[in-house]
């Protein structure tokens, strides 16, 4: 987690009598599967896909996405060029981001979603199905930062 | 290209008495190397990295980066969490996006740099060794959107 989980885990605050121990540094890094990184990186590439030429659902969709993974949205900010009607942007979260580049005239669209903390990448996945009904979708996923 | 350099493409004005033949589609996915894609990714790992918790150097440095790789600024935005100090953000452009997630009680940093079209994404390497001093960089080089 590097963020506002970061917050909610530095919230609690102690009773008046309580002794406070000099607490270890905090380690946000987490660990699955018996590895130790910072968090998961999945790269993906929409083929054969539609409606890649709307911000308005493109924004609306990875927003949706990224709550159902778990994470918290802090910004998002989507460029809409012209004549082509591709699409650039990204959601930055509290627990890293989405980003997005469409190329409506290829039917392609590539994305990253990145998220450490307990949150769940692949439950984007859906939403992307659903918005852009790819025909294929190459996936490759990175755990990034991880502790050899 | 999916950005301003698309823009930059369509630009031309023909001259009064020029026939106009009927276009072809513009592609704006790149060939390099006998291959076609939409443009290429870097995922870069900092280990042993310092000033990572500064929001004005790490944007500094991003912007530095990205115009001297060719690209164009389109927007940037960097969230600078408590108390740890980590750092979020992205620089969106009209060649794709850089982003940071920074973990400074790891002296670590996670960056993802995609460029399409005549961008040169190697360029922003010296550019984070310069502000971060990492004692090793990780990277893993992908082509997206590559056409088989």
């Amino acid at each position: 987690m590097n963020a506002l989980a970061r917050l909610g885990m530095v919230s609690e605050t102690p009773s008046e009598n309580q002794t406070i121990a000099a607490e270890p540094a905090k380690d946000y890094f987490v660990e699955r599967d018996g590895q130790k990184f910072a968090g998961m990186h999945l790269l993906i590439d929409l083929w054969g896909a539609t409606n890649l030429d709307s911000p308005e659902l493109i924004d609306e969709t990875l927003c949706a996405g990224a709550v159902e993974a778990g994470a918290t949205i802090l910004h998002s900010h989507f460029h809409h060029f012209t004549p082509n009607g591709g699409v650039s942007g990204v959601v930055v979260l509290a627990e890293s981001h989405i980003s997005i580049h469409t190329w409506p005239e290829r039917n392609f669209a590539a994305l990253d979603v990145f998220m450490c903390g307990c949150c769940d990448p692949y439950k984007v996945i859906p939403f992307l199905q659903a918005a852009f009904a790819p025909t294929s979708i190459q996936l490759d996923e990175q755990r990034r930062g991880l502790v050899v």
